[in-house]
């Protein structure tokens, strides 16, 4: 980044606090100082340093020699979460898409080449689809992300077949013009659905979620797996009650829909 | 802090950074440089050096003048999450106690003098409680706290009786040794009832949730209002199925009852 013209103005101590506090994760649950190092590649009298920073800001907290989160990170997302009146809203939609399926329903936002839970109902279930929100997932082989992607400004979709495209299972859709052939068939059809693409017995099918200005601001999914349902059945039985969910939360923000504004009903 | 033996070790810009970050809200949606400068007293060039850093590690993003949260500020909490399988291990009990009693059910965890919500299954209902994951509600005053602090180590209890019992309605316990008697209650019953404490109309019922260890490691709540339920309501109908849920979040935490370990059934 040398040479960089921003550089200048960038804070590397706050890149670096970022990064101890992210290196806290499914596999360093309770980490120690050498392994925070280890993980962010920073020197131990860096890491200590900002181990007792964000420890006297309430953000991770010592036993012993080894650290852990505590719940006050989970403030920072719901600055996030306050500030996008999306999420609450819908909520209630979530629980009834989630109810009517008996599948999982999230809902997810676009950042960089992922797609970001940002609000989901779980299904008691042994083989249940395992993702909390701020999971992301790659954009181009989900059903949520191309259709973040069908109605994204043809730069972002450039970004992401610049990319590339790799294959995650023996389905995952490739070939750059078979991909954005993918796209316009979303964007024709009003919702995509993904057959293990991402990953082998997974199935989802998403819909978009707009604004009051038309503008495609999330996309609503439900996921189930192939012992479950298979592609036809989600076609015929899940999609109505997708587009129907999709079109209530678009309503609740400000959206009206064509069908509505052309006086259809 | 001058003085503060820690201060040699405190690095400023990270404070500074997250200061940033958590000016955005409700009421800062889409803020420009002058209003953070305003809200957290830092001046506009330093503020435009952490927007600018924030962006390049893509927390925030600029539209115009105006600056806004990506969904990657989510990323910070799921690393809680995913650290704490407590969480998505929660989640169906939450949902069946939701669907069971027709109201919310929460999980929440002690930060300070705060119970910070670390899951929720909202209901969908034109008077429903508006909280995400995330916020934080004061523990004196609210069944999830109190059940958190009914059996925290004495230390606990001190800070936040020395912090002081403000009066939030007519009916908060502000009185120090009603507050000590009202958790030693809580701690024989085994779970507390909080009636418009916090905010008038507003009922909540909790029950720890423990640990393999036995610790109390988080509260879980049930909550309602006044024209819906009563106390008396909460007490035979929703106490036995809030204590089921609770004994079951902890089983699968690993924790064995007394009642099992001793063989009652």
């Amino acid at each position: 980044m040398a040479g960089d013209p921003d550089e200048r103005d960038f804070i590397q101590s706050i890149e670096r606090g970022f990064a101890v506090l992210l290196a806290f994760d499914e596999d360093r649950i309770n980490p120690n100082l050498a392994e925070l190092a280890a993980a962010t590649g920073l020197s131990r009298p860096a890491v200590r340093r900002i181990l007792l920073t964000l420890q006297r800001l309430g953000y991770v907290r010592a036993s012993g020699s080894r650290w852990s989160l505590t719940p006050r990170v989970l403030s920072i997302g719901q600055h996030y979460s306050a500030s996008h009146a999306m999420i609450e809203l819908a909520q209630p939609h979530l629980l009834e898409l989630s109810a009517k399926t008996g599948e999982s329903a999230s809902l997810a936002a676009l950042d960089g080449r992922d797609a970001v839970y940002v609000a989901r109902v779980p299904v008691r279930r042994i083989m249940s689809i395992n993702v909390s929100i701020g999971t992301r997932i790659p954009a181009y082989a989900t059903s949520m992300g191309r259709v973040l992607l069908a109605w994204a400004p043809d730069v972002i979709v450039d970004e992401i077949v610049a990319g590339g495209l790799p294959a995650l299972t023996k389905h995952t859709v490739t070939d750059v013009e078979a991909f954005l052939g993918v796209l316009r068939q979303v964007r024709s059809d009003g919702w995509s659905i993904v057959a293990e693409e991402l990953e082998i017995g997974l199935l989802s099918v998403s819909a978009p979620v707009r604004d009051r200005s038309g503008e495609v601001v999330a996309a609503l999914a439900s996921s189930t797996s192939v012992g479950r349902s298979s592609v036809e059945a989600i076609r015929s039985d899940v999609v109505p009650l997708l587009l129907d969910a999709a079109e209530r939360i678009s309503a609740d923000l400000g959206h009206k829909s064509s069908a509505r504004r052309e006086g259809f009903y």
